[in-house]
């Protein structure tokens, strides 16, 4: 292998790296598992990658692409060693173009930094993963990521219009193109979009932008039950109302708040909780928001608290941000399972989390998009007297939470993919006929496995 | 051949149909070319289609699926005889559910009645290809159907959660989900998505519905340059709106129109005109209005008209229908290519149409979907002495619009597919590697090519 990597670096230079540092700086993601790959190639242009995949092929090489790294399922831990692509150094947006709507980038952008540039001319990228200030677009796209706002703007997919795949054998592939509408043959842009870098490695994209709503506003409130707080969200919709984003928080979480942030930042005896952020014209926003404030209060809502300002609007998205933090601060470590439910079972949801919580003592705490059925399902790992983590009766309910969410119509995951970590569930998720089709794809685009190859257990 | 439908006969029963009028009836689709099938199967269930795949399998029989056989391309023609399968019968509602905020149905569904079913309940469906009255779910489905709203709310792909496909071998997949977020694995359901029912037969779908927006209004304008009418377009949504529909028309068309209406329809000297829809919440939608009233006004429009009543937007869009008669009333055969171009570009095509029309004396109309570069182009044939069409010049007049469309990062078909009319054009849209990939995603999924064989060239 050392003599081959020497080869690489013939060809690419200094980009090629075999350092202890560099390859441990490769290893894995935000999840627990890691690998040491053989070399990490710094990937600087679309040439490079396709360079660096010819080269693979034909050596039946490994190579686990990558973005920031900074998954939640070790999507790109090289559990096969060979090399791990970054593409984090493409990170020049080409082109920001408000008169075609679209921003062409490089891979490697930064999710925030694209919708900054944007912003700065008036226009708007849509989705919002918690992640988007250290995540990259082409990150993003190989795992379709989501976000609060995908409630009314949709994923990641809805904003892809073009892309630059590099694919198996080191054949550059241009997909889609810079036109909002376009119905040229089979939807490889999409095959591409959630593929986790299992069927190509994307290089550049071709993204759409909307127009910039001219205004945002939120509000958040409290309730004496989780199922009030659900039961407004239902009633928001149902009265013709699509805000951006409705997130939903449980008693345990809210109550970690209360102790992390102080009791005055909660209302004492809120067990449900929920923020609504919509956006629009100026002069709509705030008669909207009067109307939802309505509906939550006819709904018992036992505080209503206004958010019209910007750095009030904020104010309120902190708060969701420091629920994340108290769950942190208990000094637990969580199991942050990111489950899709529909709609209608949230309530159901939480019972059973609830219920799960009481038989094992083990604490449970959901919050999340409540608008799209996504819930952040944390399962706080409990520690022995030694302050070492007990996975086992963790991991058991893991177990048990997904034979659940999949027994009513679920998924297992809405934002962070498969990769290492959900594929023990993967068969039992979409089933057997799904699971042929995703080796039939993944045999007929990489026929040598050697992209990613390891996740997904394909 | 007729000793095989025999069998397929014995174990589907009267479903499978040989007489001529049912062959003739499923012979092709709007485009001019038709080819017989040897059999029809009027399909019930999936099961039937299963049933039917199974045997064509193992005879290696084609199978040619088709909804309501109301597309633009032939995509339904089946020109290598065998079995023409249509789901046109399987048209049952299946479930209206806004709880979870989805509809599943089966794919012979006319896509207008799921959008009155769910607005029944106060849901939305936005999808709204024209021909939504005729056409089905499944046929929007295989061919990621369009229309003017898609600006606002994308296009049939973002609505579709979950698949019930048979595959070339009679396997049934269910893909996808009922749930608004899904990342379980690569993306199937899109893969499905405007294949032409050339991966696999859609059955049944659940799609995902929105809140009804609870008010709509309209309005249209005339400029005395079509010029003024684009630059229009670009300045309302540099200005933060995003109508659901902006719809642009060309001086041709508006000629024609006045001729078929009479001149008190439009101002006299209209060169451009462009219809703008909007919606969201009553309060909002007045004020919207207003403010976009004056960016038309200021960008040099000769007269605006507004509708905020329903019956004045139906009218607005009744006018715009009008415009497509007036083409026919000329009595010429128009051929109506849905070609996109970056939204920048818009002005520079009508000129190039204009430019084609006085080279050749072959009028050309544009008008379509200004917001997403969407342009419907109207090449219309001339007529000989007899009376009868000369086909030659105005087909080399559309080879030359796709070369310049091409030539300016746009797309041959924005809504209609390519099937068989664009096929001769689809290697030079997409490129050698892509085409490739096509091939390769064709052949893995149906080995025998006995799935609508024929189209895209492939």
């Amino acid at each position: 292998m050392q003599q081959l990597l020497q080869q690489l670096r013939q060809e690419l230079g200094d980009c090629v790296r075999t350092d202890a540092a560099t390859l441990q700086a490769h290893a894995g993601d935000k999840w627990y598992a890691t690998a040491l790959p053989d070399a990490v190639v710094l990937a600087r242009s679309t040439e490079d990658v396709s360079a660096t995949l010819r080269f693979a092929a034909k050596h039946r090489i490994p190579v686990t692409a990558r973005g920031a790294g900074v998954g939640y399922v070790g999507g790109c831990v090289p559990v096969q060693g060979g090399i791990v692509l970054s593409t984090a150094g493409m990170n020049r947006i080409l082109e920001i173009n408000p008169a075609d709507g679209v921003a062409v980038v490089e891979s490697g952008v930064l999710t925030a930094d694209l919708q900054s540039a944007a912003a700065a001319r008036g226009w708007f990228y849509p989705p919002d993963p918690a992640s988007r200030k250290e995540s990259t677009i082409g990150g993003n796209i190989a795992t379709n990521a989501g976000g609060p706002r995908c409630l009314k703007y949709g994923v990641t997919r809805a904003y892809v219009l073009g892309l630059t795949v590099v694919l198996a054998d080191g054949r550059i592939l241009h997909c889609g193109g810079r036109t909002h509408k376009n119905k040229q043959g089979f939807d490889l842009v999409g095959l591409f979009c959630g593929s986790e870098g299992m069927l190509g490695i994307i290089t550049q994209a071709t993204l759409r932008l909307i127009p910039m709503p001219p205004a945002r506003a939120a509000l958040h409130a409290s309730f004496p039950h989780f199922a009030m707080a659900a039961a407004a969200v239902q009633n928001t919709l149902q009265s013709g109302h699509l805000p951006c984003a409705i997130e939903i928080t449980d008693a345990f979480t809210l109550e970690a708040a209360r102790r992390h942030l102080g009791s005055s930042a909660l209302p004492a005896g809120a067990r449900g909780h929920i923020i609504i952020e919509i956006d629009g014209q100026e002069d709509a926003i705030a008669t909207e928001l009067e109307a939802i404030a309505e509906i939550l209060h006819t709904g018992g809502a036992s505080e209503v608290v206004y958010a019209r300002r910007e750095e009030e609007v904020e104010a309120i998205w902190q708060l969701r941000r420091e629920f994340s933090y108290s769950l942190k601060a208990t000094g637990l470590t969580k199991l942050n399972e990111d489950i899709v439910i529909p709609r209608s079972h949230l309530v159901e949801l939480v019972e059973f989390c609830e219920q799960m919580q009481k038989e094992t003592g083990i604490p449970v705490a959901c919050f999340g998009h409540s608008g799209d059925g996504n819930i952040h399902t944390n399962i706080m790992v409990l520690k022995d007297a030694d302050g070492r983590d007990v996975r086992p009766p963790a991991d058991a309910l893991v177990h048990r939470l997904f034979d659940w969410v999949l027994a009513h119509g679920g998924s297992i995951t809405g934002e962070h993919g498969i990769g290492l970590a959900k594929a023990p569930w993967f068969p039992q998720a979409i089933g057997h006929t799904a699971i042929n089709l995703h080796r039939v794809l993944k045999s007929a685009l990489d026929p040598q496995n050697i992209l990613n190859p390891g996740k997904m257990g394909l």
